[in-house]
């Protein structure tokens, strides 16, 4: 992508209105733009880094047997007074809305829009589960969520429309649903490895809410995270803050010398028994022809809200970050002048990188030096390949590590297989 | 995928509340589930369908480059009061909701839920457009769109939330925004051509709202199509009933002969002006400084309406027969018995198909002859390879190809290659 032509423009200041360090930075350097609080557009350069989250995710779920699909977003009453989730007492972040029709398909004509999605999932898979046979079967979408938070001062990190993956399990017993939880404990495991941020997540034992006893959330250690949590360093294990009262000591070792830290939630894992499927008929037959309630289990991680905890986690003064599995783009391209050699050698070069197809930012604005590297700086793309007249004159190429902050020089002619091998 | 593993089932009946040909075939063969009329998930089958329709659109707009991002679906009032299409008397299909909050970000703390996307992208464009230089952009987006239409029975065809291409152009000057227009006009039909009904699919000259004189639909026809067309069938164009008064000739060639047909709207494509630009003060400054308001253009493509009408125009009364391109799977492996031979053979192809990288979806269930090869052709993927006992013992397997209904005998040694050259 030549920058040039790529519409967003950095920003030297973020909007008064921007509290949170990973808003400001995804909207200085053009990754995001916010239409009101909690709620973000993702431009061009975000919807990349987006897009590469929701790969990591999706290649880890459908490892553990996850069949995808999509969900609407408007959704049937009738589903959610079966649950007893309707009422704004019981569930309060609702945004609800009315058909137009005189069709009356629900009284009054109300509509909700996708907090969740127990409710309208149980209730699918009711039409399709019909005998023990038919399970254990997981299920999982990547869908925007909306949730009418009171306050969302947080950027990416508390979304009043967010894009999630929720999997759901049905299993026949307690004991298979408890076996998929641990399958997925571990792919969430490996899922945060991916994204860059195995070192600081830590499985949180948390409330189970109205479902179970607890829940297991992820947190990522931020100052930035909304959570208190209290980490057992020894066991890379953490307690809520919420349930804290019952467990003063580590759930796994015992110690009682716990860390107060601030934690955000990239993900929990629930045990949800049979309390939805209950509520909405979902049973299945066993092998005697009994029928029984299906085991369920759900599993979240916020995507739009990673990429704001990878903002927060990965940034220093001069802006973003990015791991190399999630960056937009791996290297960024940047001729420093308009000078014949300089412009030469960075236009073969970009051809050379489409030749082997590999995706590079190519900075081919005429601006000046300092611009394009702080540019470059704030956008946060893992490689930096500078092109300069004196280095050229050497036969040489500058590759900065944006990470490490590291310059290493490279024979010009050999850049390509440097970078790629 | 194995069959066996699909949480989705055939169904020998439509549910009585389906009216249109397209819904009961997808429902039927799980492709889609409806959560009320107008609103449908999209089940495995049904996302691997939209997925690829999806990538045939956006290979062709980004030839024309266009720059993808990812739009909010809440929206804010104030920049629809901007151009006059927030009370319901001016745009009669919105669902709107209300905030939670305090913070009265918008008087009464209104949102719409997104019908289409001009007033909030030329807002945000109004953030990043400054100079000439930075025109002309094009930017599109794969997005959910809601729509609170009256009514809703044509299944996939009149969605109240749908998926939705939509594509915007952003130039200089009126002639610039022509020649993209034409540009977008042979994307759209090439576009078609992927999908498999550039034969069907007519360029239709259509009322163009408020924005300019005519629009252009992109009408295929099916007895399905809500919409009445005029067809020069010299010229391949067509004229739209809601403006024939004044067009009763090809606007092409001037043949009055047009045959009256029923059309759906798979796509259109509309010069817009400076309406939104000047509403929403979109403006450049020019090579003297001068400032203009932006000429604009918008294009979209109903993808999940293409899914719809795919159904309708490729089936039969045995089911559905998907185009190559867009079908879930190119090859449909279905083992007719459970005896060893044939388990054997089929488990083998199966692993042979997946080690070249080849998803096949694969009918491993202990079901019966007839319900087996039912099932596939109510499924509609274009290649049934069939392992049967009696052809085994000959060294063949066969190969049905769904849309011709014609079978040919390949030697089960060589079904690979034969199958993938």
């Amino acid at each position: 992508m030549r920058q040039s032509k790529l519409f967003t423009k950095t920003r030297k200041e973020a909007p008064k209105d921007e509290t949170s360090l990973n808003a400001k930075l995804l909207t200085r350097a053009g990754f995001v733009y916010k239409e009101m609080a909690g709620v973000y557009d993702y431009l061009p350069l975000g919807l990349r880094v987006i897009e590469n989250i929701k790969n990591i995710i999706r290649k880890e779920i459908e490892k553990i047997d996850g069949q995808e699909l999509h969900m609407s977003a408007l959704q049937n009453k009738d589903l959610w007074e079966k649950s007893g989730r309707w009422p704004d007492k019981n569930l309060d972040v609702w945004f609800k809305t009315k058909l137009h029709s005189g069709e009356k398909y629900h009284e009054g004509g109300d509509l909700g829009l996708a907090t969740t999605h127990e409710e309208p999932l149980t209730n699918l898979l009711s039409k399709y589960i019909d005998s023990y046979k038919d399970l254990p079967i997981y299920i999982f979408q990547f869908q925007n969520k909306f949730r009418n938070e009171l306050r969302s001062k947080s950027g990416l990190m508390r979304g009043r429309e967010f894009l999630m993956k929720d999997l759901y399990s049905f299993c026949k017993t307690e004991d298979e649903q408890k076996e998929y939880f641990e399958k997925a404990r571990k792919a969430y495991l490996k899922i945060f490895e991916k994204l860059g941020i195995a070192d600081t997540t830590y499985i949180t034992y948390a409330s189970g809410g109205s479902f179970s006893k607890y829940s297991i959330e992820f947190q990522t250690i931020t100052d930035a995270g909304e959570d208190t949590i209290y980490v057992c360093e020894k066991c890379k294990v953490a307690v809520n803050k919420e349930i804290v009262d019952e467990h003063k000591y580590c759930p796994e070792c015992g110690n009682k010398e716990l860390v107060e830290k601030k934690g955000a939630e990239v993900g929990n894992i629930f045990n949800l028994g049979t309390k939805f499927s209950e509520a909405l008929d979902l049973k299945y037959k066993d092998e005697n022809g009994k029928e029984n309630p299906v085991w369920m289990g759900s599993y979240g991680i916020g995507v739009g809200r990673v990429m704001g905890v990878l903002a927060e986690v990965f940034s220093d003064d001069k802006g973003l970050k990015w791991p190399e599995n999630v960056a937009p783009y791996t290297f960024h391209l940047i001729r420093l002048s308009e000078s014949d050699e300089v412009r030469k050698t960075s236009e073969d070069l970009y051809k050379k990188f489409k030749g082997n197809n590999i995706e590079v930012l190519y900075d081919d604005r005429d601006k000046s030096v300092g611009e394009k590297l702080a540019d470059a700086d704030l956008i946060g793309i893992p490689y930096q390949i500078i092109i300069g007249e004196k280095s050229l004159e050497k036969g040489i190429i500058e590759v900065k590590n944006r990470k490490t902050g590291e310059t290493k020089e490279v024979d010009k002619e050999k850049i390509i297989d440097d970078l790629t091998n």
